[in-house]
């Protein structure tokens, strides 16, 4: 059976060449770059080999780079290693000691609900419909006891992008630390830290064709954060624990490779993902686009349909073989409705027939004619059996029926 | 130039077997196991079967296995996760929150110095000239405030195995949850958390032929954590972060070679061990082996040289061919002596003096040749040009020309 992976935004599949890059740190050069041996002397210089080449992805200077597990860990370094660094300052304000946003991955969400717990004040900003975050609302926000912003560049499920450069300038001018989840963005659409006035910036491999299980944290020349784990102070002190090697050797290839081939990846998938947009709302009826129509990363497609429960739609589409997801892997499995789509005003009925396709590098103009094939039957398919959709047949009818 | 690599309680090579497992989950599996399509269940499956074979190795149950990116960052949610949980009911008393012992491995080490930073107070236990936990002293310095106790099995740097199942019957017996790191002893000595009382264990892949940047926390059955990375909720709630897939099948292999090949392995590593060790104390005066003379790894021979200077011996190794330690990877590029030396008696002028070397699998009789072969030249050659040498030798022909 065909196989047509269409969830690059849960995770891709490793370069070719970033593999050839892993493999010498397995077998061959294995050593531990904090040993002065030979071996140790191998594996440290690859592990600054990558840095820059992490660095140079996002235009930082290398020293500014500190690997890290991924970009789960990336986020829960970056906010709560600046609020506890703060945290002697903290009490005796009122206003919010963080301001996030309410569409946050939950690597970012879950972590302030827990310092929530602790006692720190948090405020969630409120999106419009295309998901994208209210400047007023968020200079509104700042008050004295403010230390940090973080508000993701492009959002995991729908796609939207976040206008990183003003929010990064406000911070400024209010001197709050200002992160941005970029996981999703890296690799895909320019990220520029010498251009944006940010301070934190999380990053993982696997979005971006390198493996899994590493990522960086980028932080400002000058920005000190407090570790969450600690040990033999490796990363300057600030995430200790022997370096994955062989994925940071991967990674740093990922971002080479990202660099080298941004525009043309940009424009490849920007043209699949337009054929497909248009394809899906042109052919299936009551169908709907989620996240923003222009600003949106390259890669993602995101669509309701009336009347259809999107889990079902996934194992459908599934059994044809097209890999998607109904929105966050990391939420998947739970029953939840999605937080992203409350937040764009979605109602729980909708947001629960959602679909996520989201492309990549090795996705092809038949892939997608392939999923404009077997998408719509399968909608067809499922709305016979939705009790939803007979309802509103019934009703149309009997609206037509009293003209 | 012949290369040896006796710096095994450093890193260890990937096992070729390993490698094979882990590649398929590059570029072919390379689903996300969170994913609820076919490349999903992929991911999911073989992260199940890794639990399982990680679990055999310490005769655990499948759900008591939680994986992590290392040895350290277990080490720091198991003491940090009790910790925090604990955190309501803890002040008030006088006594330790935490025991733990002088020399631990830095993780458990500058966890707790850091939690002392917070408020919480830690006993360090005493070692013997051997590195062996005094039993008594545990017990007198248990009291109703305690929480925690930490004791590792094997230590990292002279590789003395500490009596956990004494450590874990006292723990039982005062209701205190125990944790060990066992980083340096699964896979050569047995380890069996149905035998010892053990609450909290930490492993790491990469010292046992697995590939960096995954490890694991055993988690007995009915003991809560609170966790330190928040997100998506992997590893039930535990630590979240999109799991390293290739990595979690490669220590799964890891650990089911480890198990099959305990105790030839363990045989093997003995007998080079002890041919190292008499050959070397044999051979080059003023030598002395630190650590226990028995009760202390398969693999590990650790030395010290009257008037040498750890480093220049590590260069000197490393020239010809030879990859050793003076101690901890993770400290070597310290200048600190080591605070497992210091423990155990020694002055900063013999701690200084000391040479790990670590055995490993693929290591050989000829290996073990070519180190006595080239030792003594090195030794002698360091001593000629040092002030401390020199100054022993003017007063032994004093004392001669005394009598």
């Amino acid at each position: 059976m065909k196989r047509v992976y269409m969830d690059h935004a849960a995770t891709t599949p490793v370069d070719k060449k970033v593999l050839e890059e892993m493999l010498p740190f397995f077998t061959e050069k294995y050593g531990n770059p904090s040993s002065l041996h030979s071996f140790g002397r191998e594996a440290h210089d690859v592990l600054e080999k990558a840095r820059e080449n992490v660095a140079k992805l996002i235009n930082a200077d290398k020293e500014e780079i500190f690997f890290t597990s991924g970009g789960t860990e990336s986020d829960n370094i970056a906010i709560k290693g600046t609020i506890y660094r703060m945290k002697e300052g903290i009490t005796g304000y009122k206003g919010p000691h963080i301001i996030t946003s309410a569409i946050e991955h939950p690597a970012v969400m879950e972590t302030c609900k827990h310092l929530e717990k602790q006692g720190f004040k948090v405020k969630y900003l409120s999106v419009d419909k295309y998901g994208i975050v209210n400047a007023d609302e968020l200079k509104n926000s700042i008050s004295k006891g403010t230390f940090l912003i973080s508000v993701m560049h492009a959002n995991n499920e729908i796609g939207t992008i976040q206008n990183i450069d003003e929010i990064g300038k406000i911070a400024k001018e209010h001197n709050v630390v200002f992160h941005s989840d970029t996981v999703q963005s890296i690799g895909k659409i320019l990220v520029d830290v010498k251009k944006t006035k940010i301070d934190l910036l999380s990053m993982s491999s696997h979005k971006i064709y390198g493996p899994k299980g590493v990522g960086a944290l980028y932080i400002k020349k000058g920005v000190k954060l407090q570790p969450i784990v600690h040990g033999g102070g490796h990363e300057k002190n600030l995430r200790s624990g022997t370096e994955n090697i062989s994925g940071i050797a991967g990674f740093g290839k990922a971002c080479e490779l990202a660099k080298t081939r941004l525009n043309k990846d940009a424009e490849h998938l920007t043209n699949l993902r337009d054929k497909l947009i248009k394809s899906v709302l042109n052919i299936i009826e009551e169908t709907y686009l989620n996240g923003h129509p222009t600003r949106r990363l390259p890669n993602n497609a995101h669509f309701r349909f009336t009347a259809i429960e999107g889990e079902s739609l996934i194992l459908s589409l599934d059994e044809k073989g097209v890999a998607a997801s109904t929105g966050s892997a990391c939420s998947s499995k739970k029953l939840l409705p999605s937080h992203v789509l409350m937040a764009i005003g979605l109602n729980e009925v909708e947001a629960h027939g959602s679909l996520r396709l989201t492309l990549g590098r090795e996705n092809t103009d038949e892939d997608v004619r392939y999923v404009i094939d077997v998408l719509p039957g399968i909608v067809e398919n499922l709305r016979k059996m939705s009790p939803l959709w007979g309802k509103k047949l019934e009703i149309e009818k009997w609206k037509r029926e009293m003209k």
